[in-house]
C-alpha cells in the first residue's frame, strides 16, 4: 500500500506522474514488500536522483559480496544505532529480524550490539563499521589487519567499509529531513 | 598523469583492461584535470561500482541546483574537516581554492569554517551542515526553518543534506582504506 | 515461567529456598506478568539487597505521583537508550507499548525519542530527563523553570529527576553484570 | 545541628511533625554526625521516599561486604568526579579523608583519581567505577575478568556495580534539584 | 621547606648549585609562602626556562589587571577542574581559599564552578574560561560581547583568555610530568 | 611589511612609538621573515607582555633542545588542528612546509597527523602531543614510557610538553580573540 503521508518534513512532491520504468519500480516494491519504502518516494521529485540512490543502494545491498545480505543489513543497523537514526533503525531492524528469523538479534542490534551472542568473524565486522562511524579518522592499518585476521578479504573490506560509509549517509539525509519509515515495518517479523 | 601507485591500502587491482567506456572517462579525467582521480582507480576494481559512484558523485556535485558549484565544494570541505578525512581535504580544498579563485578560504575551510567571512546563507548552509555531520539525531524542524530563513528551499535544503551526507560516506570510505590523493592537488590554486 | 538460565555473568545463585515472602512476591510476579524479571532473580542472592531495591522500584514507578505510569515508562526508556541498556530497553520498552497502546512510541522512544510527535509538557519532561543522564553538572534553574513552565509542579520534579535517575543506576548495574532480559518482553505489546 | 536553610532548590518542605521513627533517626544523626545530612531533609517531604532510600544507602554503604567501608566511600567520590556532583563530593570526599585518615587522599580522588598512588586492587575497582559510569554500553567480560584478576569475587563485582552504580543516581537528583551539601563537611578531617 | 621529593616523574635535577638569583627568588618563596612550589623546582634544570615561565606567570599573575587577583586564581581553578590537573587544582584551590577567605568557595571552583553563587560578571569570566578551555574553535564575536556586556574592557578579555589559556598550557605540563603538588597546600586556608 | 589591519577582534593599540628595543626586534622581523607576525602586534599593547611571551616562544621553540627546530613545528601544527586554531595553523603549517621542505607533510598535519608517514620517534612524539591535548588527566607512567622506548630522554619528554602545552595555551588566546594570520603565510613553501 503507498503510504499517503508525505515522507519526510520538506515540501517535495513526487514527480507525476512517474515515468513507466519508476513506476514499474514501485509496483514491484509493493507486490515484493507490501509498500514503496519511503526513502525512495522522498528521492521521487527527481528521478535522476532517485535512480542514482537506488543504483547504488542496490549495488551495495544486493549485489554479489563476501558479505551476506543479514551481515549487510546488520551493518546498516549498527551504524544507524549509533547514529541514531529512527528511519534506518525502523527499516533495517526489521530487515535483520526477516533474514535472521532472529527478532531478539534485530533487538539487540537496534539497542547494543556489544550485546549479541556474534561469533568473532561478525563481531569483528561489525566493530569495524562502527569505529569508522565514531572516529573513521583514528583507523590504522592495525584495523583493517584484525578484519583479514577474522577471515575478511580485502574486498570485502572494501564492502564492509561501503556499506557502513553508505548509512553514514542515509541516517543523515534522513534525519535531516525527518523521513519517517512505513508503518508497515513496526510488526513485521516479531 | 595517472599515478603509479596503488589508491589505497587494499588489494583491489583495477580491471584490466577497463571497459571502453570507463577509459574514455579516465581519458576525459586526464584531458580536464590532468589525472585520474585515484577515488575512481580505487573504485575501478569492480566498474558496476565505479558507476553507481560516479553517477551519484556527479548528480550531487555537477547537476543543476539551487546551490553553486563552489557552494558544494564547501560543503564537502567542512564535513571532510569535521571527519578529518585527508583524501577528501586535499581533493576538495583544491576544488574551494580553483573555483573561489581565494585560496585562504579554501585554508578556512580546512581548519575552522567558523573563522571565515561567510555571508549569512553560506553560514547557514556550513551550520547545517555540520550539525548533520555531529549530530544529526538532534536536527529539528528548527535546524530546516533557519534555513528556509536564510533564503534555502526546500529542494536546497535536500541538496545541502544529500552533499553533506555523501561526504560522510566517502570521509569513511577513505579514511577506511587509507585511500591517499593525487600529488598533483597539493599545489592547485594556491 | 521462570528462566532457567542465570539472569547475569556472575555467579550468584539465589537463596534456596527463598524466604516465604520472596516466593510469595515471585509467584505474583508470574501470575501477573507471566514470568519473574530477571533482575530480581540477579538481586535474590541477598534479600536485603533485593527488598531494597523492589522497595525503591515500587515507590518510584508505581506509587500515586503528578506523572502517569506511563510517563514513568518513557523516562526509563529515555534514559536507557542514551546509556544504551539493552536489559532495561527491552523491558522498559515492552512496558511503553503495553500502557500507551502505542508499539511505534515505544520504538521512537527506543531508538531516538526526539522524532516522537509528544506534547510540549512530555517532551519537557524527557528533554529534562535526557538532560540529567547526559550532563547532569550543567542543570540550572532555568532547566527546572522549563519544568514548572510546562505545567510540572516540584514535586514533579523531584519524580522525575529520581525516576531518570534510578534508571542512571540500574542501566550501570545492568550492563556492568551483563543482566538479560527475558525472552517473554520481546513479542509483547507489538 | 540541623540546618535552616532549604536543601535544594524545590519547594518540598518536610513533612511536620516527622513520624517519631524519622525524628528518632534524624536525632541519631545528630547524635552521630553532629548533623541530619541535607539528602535526608530533601528526601523527607514524603516518608515512603526517605525510607527506600535509607534502606538502600544503608545496606549498599555499611552492610557486610568484601568492599570496605572506605572502598565504598572511594567509588562515591570517583563516580562523583566524573559527573562532577557538588553534594556528593562534598559529602563523600569528607567521608573519605575521616575514614582513611589521609586527606590527601580524599582530594586525589576528588580531582583525578588517576594520580592517587593505590595499590592495583584498589586501582582497578575504582577504574571499573569510572568505565561504567563513562561507558556502560562498552563493559564486556574482559571488564569483569580484570577484576577477579584483581582479587574480587562476583558478589564484590556486584557491590562495585550497585554502588557505583548508586552514586550515578545520586549524583543526578542532587544536580537536578541542587542539592546543597550541610557547611559542616568542608572542614571535617582536613 | 624545601620538599626532598622530586617534583614530577621526570628524572631532571636542578642546577647545583643554583645561580645566585635564582636561590635568592627561591629563598623568598620560602620566606613568603613558607615553600618553594614545586613546579620552579620542576623547571629549575634548566635556569633559561625558568626564568621564562615565572616571568610570564608573574605578569598574568600579579600584574595590574582589570582582574583582581583573586578572579585570576578563581579562572585559574575552573580551567584546571576542567582539566582534571591534581597540581593547579591543590595549588591555586589554596590560593582561592587564602585570597577570598572563603573555603567553601574553593571547593566549588575545584569541584563544579556552575553551583557557585558568584555575581553575574564572574560568572561570565568564567564561562568564557571553561568555553576556550572547552571548545575554543567555537568562540565568536558573541562570546566577547557577553564579556563586553557583562562590564569587561577588551583589555580584561585580553586577560581573561591569557590566564585561562595559560592553565591550559601549565595543566598539561603538570599532568604530563605527574607534577606534584607541595604538601603545605592541603591543609592551608581551610 | 607591516600589516595594517588589527592583528584581533579586540581594540588594542599597540604601543606608540615602540620602544626602541621592540622596534628593533620588529624590524629584524621584517628583515628575516618579511612580516611581524601578527601574534606580535596583538601582544605589543603592553611590552612586558609582549617580552614575556617572545622569551617563552624562542625559548621553547628554538633553543637547543633534543627536539629538532622542524619536530617542534610538527608539535605546534598537530596541537593546533586538534583545537582548530585557524592562526596556528597558518603560521606552523607553514614553518613546517619550509623546514621540512615538503608541502604535503604540512597538509598531512594539518588535516590528520595520523596518515603522515613518520617514523615511529616522530609518530610516538605526535600520539604523546596528541594524547596531553585531548585527555591530560589520563597521562600514566606509561605513556611516559612509550617515549622513552621510542628513543627520547627525560629531558626531550620536557619538552614534546612544554611545546605541546605552549600551543594549549596560544591555540585559545588566539581562537578567544579571533587573531588572524598574515596573508603572506598562505603561499609560503607550497
Amino acid at each position: 500500500m503507498v503510504d499517503e503521508h508525505p515522507p519526510t518534513a520538506l515540501d517535495l512532491p513526487m514527480v507525476d506522474p512517474l515515468p513507466e520504468a519508476t513506476q514499474k519500480y514501485f509496483d514491484i516494491c509493493v507486490e515484493k514488500l507490501g509498500m514503496v519504502p519511503n526513502v525512495l518516494r522522498a528521492y521521487a521529485f527527481d528521478i535522476d536522483k532517485l535512480d542514482a540512490f537506488t543504483a547504488m543502494y542496490n549495488n551495495l545491498m544486493l549485489a554479489p559480496s563476501g558479505l551476506s545480505k543479514l551481515e549487510r543489513e546488520m551493518i546498516a543497523v549498527v551504524v544507524s544505532a549509533i547514529n541514531r537514526c529512527f528511519y534506518c533503525l525502523v527499516a533495517h531492524g526489521a530487515a535483520v529480524r526477516a533474514l535472521s528469523g532472529d527478532p531478539k538479534l534485530g533487538e539487540m542490534l537496534v539497542m547494543n550490539y556489544r550485546v549479541a551472542p556474534l561469533d568473532p568473524r561478525q563481531r569483528a565486522m561489525l566493530d569495524f563499521a562502527a569505529r569508522i562511524t565514531e572516529s573513521s579518522a583514528a583507523v590504522s592499518e592495525a584495523d583493517r589487519q584484525a578484519l583479514r585476521d577474522a577471515g575478511f578479504s580485502d574486498r570485502d573490506i572494501w564492502d564492509i567499509a561501503n556499506v557502513a560509509g553508505f548509512f553514514n549517509m542515509t541516517n543523515r539525509v534522513a534525519s535531516a529531513t525527518a523521513m519517517r519509515p512505513n508503518d508497515d515495518y513496526h510488526a513485521q517479523a516479531r
